[in-house]
């Protein structure tokens, strides 16, 4: 450890506009290189949903899409897109809210995001949206095996995506898909200076790393990636499903 | 802006015990310069409640807490400490869940989280609960004013607590109290690189900054301060309370 110690957050632009089919670790070296940075053991790579997305297909062209008589209601009492709110309702495994222009649902991966992820933003063309990766741990998987194969060691992934919370004002980053590293911190049984034995710690480190990596990328800087360096990850088989409340427990559904 | 931009995470330790009214501003003056810090202009500061709450004594002795009925009642049923539930509750101003042993509260500030912000860990003495601030945002303000006064110039405070969400697992950081720059950063109207104009993005920055610190603090690694370095912050006078939803719009109340 340095002294203090330290972490660092890299911001990486220089990407062209992802379109599907393309190759997104080769385009990630070459950001990585056209701004000067050698991966090194240890980084840890923040990838925004929207480039995975994009680069997978995961888009819908709205002008194809027909609208339920539910979104089309809904659409028309608070001025939607009639088309698009039909697109979240197909990703959606279950309303959590539906209120004041506001849809809440549980997209079929299980995460709890206002318009199941569906989003219109930073995507090529006035008709189309963008879905989630459909399976973002995988799609962070393949990207960790693709850069493993090109660097020799191994990078830690995270796919992020910005969600809304219940009670606090604003979005912030977490993690939707992670490879390679613990998505949690489990100080459980733990004890502090002071000898209390920790009962309740269990730190969502990989939503706090989404979340640092926001600061550099920005919404419209055009800086899709990120690397955090000098964080003492866990190397682990974790899944943004470990991020993920067990229902069970969850006294907000 | 370096090539790639960077923000830089600094942990600082070298504290001692904290107890009521000692110097906080002093001791984290005198934590940097053991660690070889100088602050610069541009710099954040994000300060873990708990040293906080010591400084400003707020603490409570357990021993002299008379448990209510409730509190007992609770207690017994969930092998809980009957007298730091009942500080529980008086620290709340309503119960949001109480259901399988865990407590949600909504604070006398309007943070919603677990026990009310009570917390036994990183407290000296084996009956001492830690309370939250009083007014997180006129302690921001109060090391905001100190700082500047010994420096020269204006250092953001971000005070931070670890809170649980709703469906996701684990807890993050957040930030309680704001002095010096704007908690969220608004994109709304503004156009993205294709033309389309943002209409729900606005980022809970200082919640994001105060997980990006926690990163370096660690629970049991001794650093209850971070300083953000190279974050291109908007120096305004946010506060805590920009963060809580507002109740009229709060779906999950």
């Amino acid at each position: 450890m340095p002294d203090p110690p330290e972490i660092r957050i890299l911001g990486l632009g220089h990407f062209p506009e992802v379109t599907p089919g393309m190759d997104l670790p080769a385009l990630i070296l070459a950001a990585a290189a056209a701004e000067h940075v050698a991966f090194a053991p240890g980084d840890i790579l923040v990838v925004t949903q929207k480039i995975v997305s994009k680069a997978e297909g995961a888009l819908v062209d709205l002008r194809t899409i027909e609208p339920s008589d539910l979104a089309a209601r809904w659409a028309a009492a608070w001025d939607k897109d009639a088309r698009q709110i039909e697109v979240v309702l197909r990703e959606s495994k279950r309303i959590v809210r539906m209120a004041n222009g506001v849809l809440i649902t549980e997209t079929q991966h299980g995460f709890v995001c206002a318009n199941a992820g569906v989003d219109a933003s930073n995507v090529a063309g006035h008709d189309t949206v963008s879905l989630l990766p459909r399976d973002p741990d995988a799609s962070a998987a393949r990207l960790r095996a693709a850069l493993r194969a090109a660097l020799g060691f191994d990078l830690p992934i995270i796919i992020s995506d910005s969600f809304g919370r219940a009670w606090r004002y604003g979005i912030v980053n977490v993690a939707v898909g992670v490879a390679g590293l613990a998505a949690v911190a489990d100080y459980r049984g733990r004890t502090d200076a002071h000898g209390y034995v920790l009962n309740a710690s269990i730190l969502a480190v990989a939503d706090e790393l989404a979340a640092a990596a926001e600061l550099i990328m920005g919404k419209l800087d055009g800086r899709p990636v990120a690397i955090i360096r000098g964080y003492a990850y866990e190397a682990a088989e974790g899944t943004g499903r470990d991020l993920l409340m067990d229902p069970s427990r969850d006294l907000f559904r």
